[in-house]
């Protein structure tokens, strides 16, 4: 097993809005979460992505000065860059989209790099689930693990190509809402069990501020959500999640369900720096000092004595 | 500290529907089901309530051979026990009453036999304030700790002496959506410093499927919601709930930060109980046995090693 981690996903423009403030055009996408949250670890990351020209040469330079490989991000000349603009609600937890403006993702033909067709681990970040699957088509060999999110629309619109790549990966990470859509069933236990009917091994399943679940078999794995004083913006939260998931897996170069245990709680310590600034901000300043902190944060949070008579 | 435990709360039946099943009259109650889950544990246990003339004899055996001392509750002759009935929706997490009877409620004047009017523990179920007023009023002194729960009726219509309630109470068990009712604030955190700033040293939220959230000061402490295949009547959860919890903290004595981390957990796995079938049936039935794997459960739904690098 190798270092390397490959990346599909997008690199996009967000403008966000939340009942705290308002941001002009920021750096987003999910590429850019994934990547930024997995740079933490000891991994050679390669992202496959497109933007335009628009994209600006300071965020290429962010992402470069974090040591992700960008030799599979296309740039094409005259277009833009994926945008998309949302409102959340006062709850934090319903978002309604403003505006999305495809630009370059219409024209999105992956190209994994030679260097990257023997990566340990790719993640196959929310996107149409066809380019997912072309990613997978071009690597070498099937690789130690391949772990894919998706959301609500491929669920809807793409559900035939969709089960087909969830028969070809080994951990699917997506929310509660998404498990059921796709499962038909309300307790999660049985949406897990259903999911690894399909072909997942292991299923992650995002409950927000309620934390995340891992199921492998009869094994079950429970996340606490950090009670945070003040959630400021959820933007990028999943995507933060899965890319340090799999730049603690891909470090320690270890696939199990207790490895993917801590990788789990190292993907929610991660989100739980995402969520308290604007955009990519906190997650570009933290150090792993903290993020080690944090970790013990959600490790005291659970413990406890069993001490019966 | 002796290992009194005095509880205020209904008796009553309750004819229940959920998805699953329908049921005639049934035994139910906060007293009952907190009764019933105290029992478990080392503890000299009084309840108060009231009952009607149709209350059966063998429902009060049932809790006698539980060794729940019952000295507290008044039979009135010629008149009916409370009654409620509910049915659940699809996802269990919403119900929608169908009947109300409150019966003897409207005459109920508790008092408080005089071997219990220094329990070291007194827990308030969800009743009117002015009823869980007038219990602490009748202890020799200050219990070691006062527990109370209550329901979003109250928080609207009972303001005022819900708030002096609040005052003079040690643990306040609600759940999410109550805590946010009554303090304004949607964020659990601000919410848990809002209603310690009302009086209760420790706040317990309930989060049903999600978990428990206990907070004490900076402390906080997170118990998983245990992921269940199937949840049958979700009735009594958080009175077994509160029972455990109160049950096990008398039995050891114990009144700090680290013991009602465990009593949480406690608490968590006897309501799990609870609400795998009809009614107290699962409550009744269980082993202390069983209930300690169950905690062993809750345990190892939560370890994770930190191994990073």
């Amino acid at each position: 097993m190798n270092n390397k981690l490959l990346v599909l996903g997008t690199m996009a423009y967000d403008a966000i809005e939340t009942p705290f403030g308002k941001t002009g055009k920021i750096l987003g996408g999910c590429a850019t979460y994934i990547g930024l949250s997995a740079s933490h670890f000891q991994t050679e990351c390669g992202l496959i992505s497109i933007i335009g020209s628009d994209f600006e040469e300071e965020h290429l330079n962010l992402l470069k000065s974090k040591n992700l490989d960008l030799g599979g991000v296309d740039q094409l000349e005259g277009e833009k860059t994926f945008f998309w603009s949302g409102k959340y609600h006062n709850d934090l937890n319903t978002r309604t989209t403003l505006e999305t403006q495809l630009n370059v993702l219409t024209k999105f033909n992956p190209k994994v790099p030679e260097n990257f067709k023997d990566a340990s681990i790719v993640l196959l970040g929310n996107l149409d689930p066809n380019i997912q699957l072309e990613v997978l088509d071009q690597m070498h060999k099937k690789p130690e693990l391949v772990i894919m999110d998706t959301m609500n629309f491929w669920i809807e619109s793409y559900r035939d190509k969709l089960d087909e790549l969830i028969g070809r990966v080994d951990v699917i990470s997506i929310n509660d809402e998404e498990a059921r859509q796709i499962t038909q069933k309300h307790s999660l236990v049985e949406a897990a069990q259903d999911l690894q009917a399909m072909g997942p091994k292991y299923v992650v399943i995002k409950k927000g501020e309620h934390g995340a679940l891992l199921f492998n078999g009869n094994d079950i794995f429970c996340a606490p959500g950090l009670p945070l004083e003040e959630v400021f913006d959820p933007t990028g939260a999943g995507d933060s999640f899965i890319g340090g998931f799999a730049g603690y897996l891909v470090q320690q170069k270890k696939i199990s369900f207790e490895a993917m245990k801590t990788a789990v709680i190292v993907g929610s310590a991660l989100a739980s720096f995402t969520v308290q600034e604007f955009g990519t901000s906190a997650l570009e300043k933290m150090t792993f000092e903290q993020l080690v902190q944090r970790i013990q944060a959600f490790k005291s949070l659970t413990e406890f004595e069993i001490e019966l008579i």
